[in-house]
């Protein structure tokens, strides 16, 4: 995509969530005050154990894309220069309820992988066991339609109950793509539409939506979402094979031993020799893992240049991200937003 | 409850689902329909582990109670006499949508009770993994909302949302209780009112509300779902410890080898000397089993007729279930649900 003509392109702002923070920061302090109230239930284990997961943060990328979208909404409807403060009640209700579908599927994932794979992490998982993890992650879900209901708006739960339908779907078929390194991109490229970016994409446009937003506006948040979550899995997944673990919050090689077919790999396997691909074939397909193979793993992938390449194309997602945006005009909120884009795939630029 | 003076008493409605699977039998051929069309996705694991489940069956309670509310809101607005017979697309969805939640907590059962307690049953779980049947599961509750969604009625999803959370919190508190038999009988009520009985209230409830019953007929279906969720629940649980096992389609003992606390228990529980408590403490809450246990667990339960005294128990809110039914006056219709209600508590009659 070619964005040079693209007024985004012009602005010189840093891959950074700062700006997002900053424009959200008195709206997800409300947040955070119904994420708190709606845990609550007469069963102490719940919001214990919601909470552990819950308060431990995140980037809170999902709550903030709705906001966002709410502040996309009202500054369409008000002076431009005059930032808008009133975030209606509906977007923080949204904000929580997608933080909570987010964190549902959290609580859900550390269940499926409860095996040596997340080892030396406290898991909610780990600490109350799975019956509890997969019964609050069904509340944290139940309770996001609640919220959602609570907006009184149709519409809203067709995209937000569809995208969950979604996000399985994905999380399924990534499971039936475990261990075949043969792969398409094309594949893997819908696994992380669905299991990801949808999500980011209903967050965003029923933020805009509630915020008051016309169509074009709704779409454009949503065509942002949808670019920047795929830009955001693609980094995350690449990163699994890079140097930065630390910073990811999850151990440099866990998608290695858990045989799952992310970007680096495909593009490996695709240009490899019959060695490579037996390396491939046997590590991924068979669990048949050796001393060594994480390091073989990572010179394969380096020859083939494959993480590279694979944050390449995040950016590329950043920038269609970036380019759906100029519906919105230059504001301090675009700008917010494609400071946001970059930084999800800041690993390239 | 003195129900002497109720109409429906003088109904010689025998114990038996036959009136109300008649009634729905056009409507539910339509709902399978729905079932099927709403499984369908571009994943083929879904279709074919939801499909596994859902095709086996069951007694289909819930979406019958959807549809016999429907048809008890159409008769309402028609001649008694005449049988109603256009049961509205909306009731199909929504009978299809209580049956997927019913089966998303049944395939997430399977994950948490995965170990030797179900032995031998074909499990999704059993036969996919634990990683499939928790996300199909959340495919189903999800998809569940969307079909909830397109009745376009906000109070439905108010309902039936709220219901969800409420049956996750049920098994929360099933599970803290687990092992405890000194759990008072209020908690046990509390917890089979929310695990089972507010489902079959919000079945019944949507239905009538979709069917354009007025609002003492909504009320009504509500009343008797929920009192007919407890019969229902309090026999099954009695039963785990009767004869008829085989008829359950579960093993009798399971409960007892879970160290899950029913009725039964409490109430042996309660009246019990030291040695019994002592002897409950040991299996149900220290999980120590020897040879005879289970044997010396019923000598234990006939001693006080404890399972006896559970299916009072049960036919008493089978009764409150039949009262319940007064605004509905006589028909065919309430006939029908009359029988089901005795049908719950059938081992009582």
């Amino acid at each position: 995509m070619n964005t040079a003509e693209n007024i985004h392109t012009l602005s010189d702002a840093a891959p950074s969530l700062e700006g997002m923070v900053s424009l959200c920061a008195p709206a997800m302090a409300d947040v955070n005050k119904v994420i708190l109230e709606k845990m609550a239930s007469d069963v102490p284990l719940i919001p214990e154990l919601a909470g552990h997961l819950i308060a431990a943060g995140g980037k809170r990328m999902r709550p903030m894309l709705t906001l966002m979208g709410a502040l996309a909404g009202i500054a369409e409807q008000n002076i431009p220069k005059n930032m808008p403060k009133d975030i209606p009640a509906s977007a923080l209700y949204l904000a929580a309820s997608v933080e909570f579908i987010h964190n549902a599927t959290l609580l859900h994932d550390d269940v499926i992988d409860q095996s040596e794979k997340r080892r030396g992490r406290d898991t909610a998982n780990a600490m109350w066991g799975n019956e509890a993890s997969v019964l609050v992650g069904d509340f944290l879900f139940a309770r996001a339609f609640e919220l959602m209901v609570s907006t009184g708006d149709i519409e809203i739960l067709r995209m937000l109950s569809s995208a969950s339908a979604r996000i399985t779907e994905g999380e399924v078929m990534q499971m039936s793509m475990a261990g075949a390194p043969d792969s398409s991109l094309e594949d893997y490229l819908s696994v992380i539409t669905n299991k990801t970016a949808i999500l980011f994409a209903a967050a965003a446009e029923a933020g805009a939506r509630v915020g008051g937003a016309s169509a074009p506006i709704c779409s454009a948040m949503h065509a942002y979402g949808l670019a920047l979550g795929r830009a955001f899995q693609i980094c995350d997944d690449a990163l699994d094979y890079g140097m930065d673990s630390d910073k990811m919050g999850k151990n440099s090689g866990d998608d290695f031993y858990d045989g799952k077919i992310t970007m680096p790999v495909i593009l490996a396997w695709q240009d490899g020799n019959a060695q490579e691909q037996d390396f491939w074939m046997r590590t991924l397909s068979q669990q048949d893992y050796q001393t060594g193979d994480l390091q073989t793993a990572h010179e394969i992938l380096n020859r083939h240049r494959a993480v590279e390449r694979a944050l390449a194309h995040a950016k590329s997602e950043a920038e269609a991200a970036i380019a759906a945006l100029t519906p919105l005009g230059q504001s301090e909120i675009s700008s917010a937003l494609i400071s946001g884009a970059r930084f999800a795939a800041k690993r390239a630029y």
